[in-house]
């Protein structure tokens, strides 16, 4: 087994980054080493900077931890931003050309068409405009790779199979979301209790655009957007965890339902073949019963990695 | 002013039951001087027999009138029915064969093609085909009138103006639906708490069913089916009341977005023009704020009854 | 009748000054002629100031009020104010010594001697005590009551009747408190959904406090403290409004159950003889059913002023 | 390692039937080799009679286990009973009589004072009075022992190092309990969004009975009740899972904040002494936030198992 890449995280004391710490622990090819946060928080050990929001203690490794500035100074091989976009831009521009790697979780650069926005099973090849980023030196020595919008991540790891099989001519997406999406604090409890919220900022223009780069083709030095026409209407329930989609998919070729459903429980992707740490053996679960996914029963299935 | 009509009102002690009570306290139209149950709250008192769920007290007016037997000798002129489907079928016929007009809440005849469906402000002239039941003499000198299911009532309300003046080709809808519509004890609330139910029994088929019949003609002696397309996909939330529907359509002309916001405000049925007792000012409330409607601050508009 | 007397609000944008707004919309002793809030809102009308988040609309007598600064040159003759601690104290007595009585919801001035601390069914006979203010003159030619704290409200009706006919001596009670109490945005969605929270930041010692000085006697110039102990545990729960409080009493006399049942049904106070616009007749419904009160079904009871 | 012993399980079907099998999966000490369950679901196999309701997938080891009657015929060598009241009395009496060890989850024989009621790190010692149970015969060849109320369970453990060390006179416990303790359906989710239940039927009898046998002695031949006097009111909230509980307890002895703090930090049980397979290494987490504990941060401390 190779030496596990060292990570620094950037806004390590929000949710998100609370959820690095947290799925980070005990990884394989993996080890946080630094923790940075606005000013706020540094110089201090990140037990004593952050309030822990997730179920479960803070993993024993990350409590001593010294809080370090949001500064390209930090001890390590990779990094994993949770900056807040406006913020994001900027900082994380500047770790990229101080050489580091850097993995987004912020909307800032996913639209790119140099910046992979991956979905590993979806598309791994799409890692190969990395070398594009590296010609044309906009992130100096160091790249940029950028994660989804939450609900586009479900979107298309369920759209994958089909699109691959059948073509996606035309996606219609309405979702009912989880307020873990929206951070900490987040949607206020007289907001949301016995309520729907028909609306998230945002979200909607980004799951539409996201979409069709996610599946789209790495053509050449770029990612071209796929030809789908895709609509989406958001919701926020008040469900903890776990978005739900409803989904409508107008198809090129016809489709069996048991091509369909052959489709979805073949599906695979090189997180699978590679045997990842949290890779889960089926990306995509699919239920025959009428009332299922619920959140609450299928968040976690496949350690919440799996949809 | 006329002499109110005397209601009679099957399956009282309900939770549909009790909101025809509530409802009808105080109205100038109805007088409700009947009340009717399954055999275990018969020959009791009203207070005594049900266990009143909603907001507020137990109107006065009900507290004393015995319970009685669902049988055609109610001392009534018209009958409100919310049997369940099962029993509804029978009973419901019986009290229209011994000749009164019998108001349903059931979804057993709601697809007959003589059996107005009624949405008051959508096809009150369907009202006409009541001359073809008679005629064709089935619910004998009485008659039968169907009340929609509930998600229908709020989806077709507002296609209404959209299919007069548009014409809507194709209908999704996709609803968040509240616990009440699944009456009580209905939805066990460790379904539901931190959750969201992808299926309700037999509503979707109701929907896409009875909006094409709500929207439809009465052509010469039955109601014919409007051609369109309806999808429906539905969801229970934990929401105490207030259904929500997010709905594309497909119209046949174009439709600019002043004039489909005018088509909303303008609209104005029957019950309107009659000034009915609980008819809104305006069935349909446009909001322009993104995240309005929502089910907590919308759901009591125009007295509970605007969507 | 007489003339009403103008109000301004001071926090008219918050979730109090809402409620303010909402209450004495249509009063008859009351009329709101001036609406102040922070730097923010100033200069704004009303409408285009607050958010509302009340469900209902908005009253339409507010909608144009221009938002003024926190100076006393409101055009009125009674301030309500609903500003946070911290600003109340020198905001609220600013007022004062211009010249206004002033009607506080906030906790700056509550625990002083000669500040009222109104309950008015409990202790009307504290009013007395604005003589002793005047006369010593900290508030100028104006005065200041305090509205208690809204667990110490429910908790002192209740008591009231008991400790006037047997004496209570300890009190211990376990409150389990709506998310409204915390004001918008309040309690964050994340904190509360499928969860109860043990805590509420002073509220226990302000329930302690404040129940032994509602209870107490106004003795010559000041209130004083009743002698009874009183031990106070706070929860948060999901629930959007009606406090619950499990109480248990130590009292001085013996008390049969009925003799407490009729203390509980026959107490009446001041608003009740005044028959004062918002005072139920009923300040407390002694409910029989072992599974009442409920927050859902009885925080509207008596108009939501009933206990 | 000796061999598992071979386990019944009376209400398979049930929640609490499926937390049994559940927590059973993987166990070293156990193994589940006959499931029973009322007759609708007999002679199928469990995937087949049960609908699974926990988080998670049901066991693979269950699923083609033959559901059974429930009739001493199992091959097993323990019973795990959790039938409601009602049937266990008898059923659960004719398996002991069959000669079967029965561990039983129903309040049925609870109070019997030759019948453990067992908290395995609180009383561990009461399960000498199974002797007088044999000597007796009542149960013929077999035993029965008995597991709490799940709220006195945890008020119970919370107590144990307090009335060891200090004595604990009086206690008054009020509950705030999870809709899980109801078993499914349980709580309707009409009866709990958005509110408080303030009863629970049996609940504070229970509570208030069982304390004071669970801190009691085994003197001789039977359980002795403790002294103290238990006064409990009982709440249910929406909450899926972890029961609250608000406690004030006068002491025999002045203690300390520190020695409180040490007795609980300190506390452990023949459990932790055998080290068993769920026992958790901390009984009592004793925390110092003032926001803490909170049923869904805390609920699965020590596997679920700490208080």
């Amino acid at each position: 087994m190779t030496k596990p890449l060292r990570v620094g995280i950037l806004g390590a004391t929000g949710t998100v980054g609370q959820r690095f710490i947290q799925m980070l622990d005990g990884h394989p090819n993996f080890q946080v080493t630094a923790l940075a946060a606005s000013e706020r928080s540094q110089a201090r050990r990140f037990i004593e900077a952050c309030e822990w929001r997730l179920p479960g203690e803070m993993p024993a490794y990350a409590r001593d931890i010294l809080v370090q500035p949001l500064e390209p100074s930090l001890d390590c091989d990779v990094i994993f931003s949770s900056l807040p976009a406006a913020l994001a831009r900027e900082v994380e521009m500047e770790f990229a050309r101080a050489g580091f790697p850097v993995i987004s979780n912020s909307s800032a650069f996913r639209m790119e068409p140099d910046v992979p926005l991956l979905v590993p099973e979806v598309n791994a090849g799409h890692l190969k405009v990395l070398e594009t980023q590296r010609r044309k030196g906009r992130f100096g020595p160091g790249s940029l790779l950028a994660n989804p919008n939450c609900s586009a991540i479900v979107l298309t790891m369920a759209l994958a199979p089909l699109h691959e099989r059948f073509g996606a001519e035309a996606v219609m997406a309405t979702t009912i979301q989880a307020i873990s999406g929206a951070g900490y604090p987040g949607v206020a409890s007289l907001d949301i209790l016995d309520n729907v919220l028909p609306f998230i900022e945002g979200e909607e223009e980004k799951i539409e655009r996201e979409t069709r780069k996610i599946l789209g083709r790495a053509a050449g030095s770029e990612i071209e957007m796929a030809a789908m026409k895709v609509s989406a209407q958001c919701h926020r329930a008040n469900v903890s965890d776990g978005h739900m989609v409803a989904v409508r998919v107008a198809l090129s070729k016809r489709a069996r339902i048991d091509e369909v459903r052959e489709a979805f429980e073949s599906f695979r992707g090189v997180p699978q073949e590679l045997r990842l740490h949290s890779a889960p053996d089926r990306p995509i679960v699919f239920r025959d019963e009428p009332n299922r996914p619920q959140p609450r029963l299928d968040r976690d299935a496949g350690g919440g990695m799996s949809v």
